[in-house]
């Protein structure tokens, strides 16, 4: 059985990255079995009402998020206002091997981390139509003043001064059209081979050669 | 307007190659000006009844021919019992450049040889499901000898070898699954950043920043 992949879909805050994955996930269109798995992270913040441990976030310890950090199981970790966040590689090699994609919804910084720690992955850069767009997006929640949206802004530029080191990527003008085109790469990857596939091909295929002999 | 991609779909005699391109090229399943185009080699060789010139092939005299090799205008070139088969360079550049991609079938040398002379193609391998079959299939056409059967196994055995020059693999077990293999393989790679491609989307985002200044 083949191994998954890890995509990692990343971009700008605004960008719509987290409804991408959240329908790439749910599997609309393809069978449920073949659908990808979303990477929960783990935290040590504390559980807001309604999240679930495991759905939302694995809730840990201080201690266990250290732990964690020293027996190197995390493809990224950071903190944030004093919470750690980070990303478990265990949960997600074990997914992979079951030959599942996984699926890891992540800001530019982290995407990069992840590509460092495991660079098997394969980096998603979801773009706003524009910079205009996106400004429009932030303005539409309504839940930010104009220095936060002018401060986005300004983040959102130099998240895509990264993208050089992405491997796709996808303007998201139509959300539909943007899962659909995600859904592409991860079929298409499936195809793609992988270290040391070739060499299994061709012994497969003369050890079969052989056996007509 | 994004440029087209040169598939190159490869493999052993009797895997289906032929199949498959027909099917990607007329576009079923697709809107008619999304399919790709097939590439129309060159030949010196005399056209047989029923076939069009421009459609089957570009019917060239040896002078012509001889000329095209002169200007570099083959991806690849060879000769055949006496007559000249090549793939022209500029009628696939040209639909490149119109965003359009194209599917070239050809046997394995043919596309090592069009690997080194355009590396930006893209090379599928059409695997059969196994050696054994393999033959299955060329008995079943009922048009060669044993003997041609089994130095038909012998060179499909010796092309496999070569799969590590190859972008992807698909086996071809089920001729309508492979087709939706090979469209997403297609479909994805739109997605991906070219050379220098990183570069304008940065460019552009600047620019449209620095006009909300």
């Amino acid at each position: 059985m083949k191994t998954g992949r890890l995509f990692v879909i990343s971009g700008p805050s605004g960008a719509g990255k987290g409804t991408i994955c959240q329908r790439l996930a749910s599997g609309t269109g393809g069978g449920e079995a073949n659908s990808p798995v979303l990477s929960v992270s783990a935290t040590t913040r504390a559980p807001r009402p309604g999240e679930k441990d495991g759905v939302s976030y694995h809730f840990v310890t201080d201690e266990e998020f250290r732990g964690m950090i020293d027996r190197r199981d995390f493809l990224e970790y950071a903190e944030v206002f004093g919470c750690f966040y980070g990303t478990p590689r265990r949960t997600i090699v074990r997914t992979l091997e079951e030959g599942r994609d996984v699926l890891l919804e992540i800001d530019v910084q982290g995407a990069l981390q992840v590509k460092r720690n495991y660079p098997e992955s394969i980096l998603v850069f979801v773009l706003p139509p524009s910079i205009r767009d996106l400004k429009k997006r932030i303005e539409g929640r309504g839940s930010e003043s104009a220095a936060q949206i002018a401060k986005r802004v300004g983040e959102a530029t130099r998240e895509i001064a990264e993208i050089g080191a992405y491997d796709y990527a996808v303007v998201n003008d139509d959300i539909a059209k943007t899962v659909a085109e995600i859904k592409e790469i991860m079929g298409g990857r499936h195809a793609r081979m992988a270290d040391g596939e070739a060499r299994e091909i061709i012994a497969r295929f003369n050890a079969d050669a052989m056996g007509l002999g």
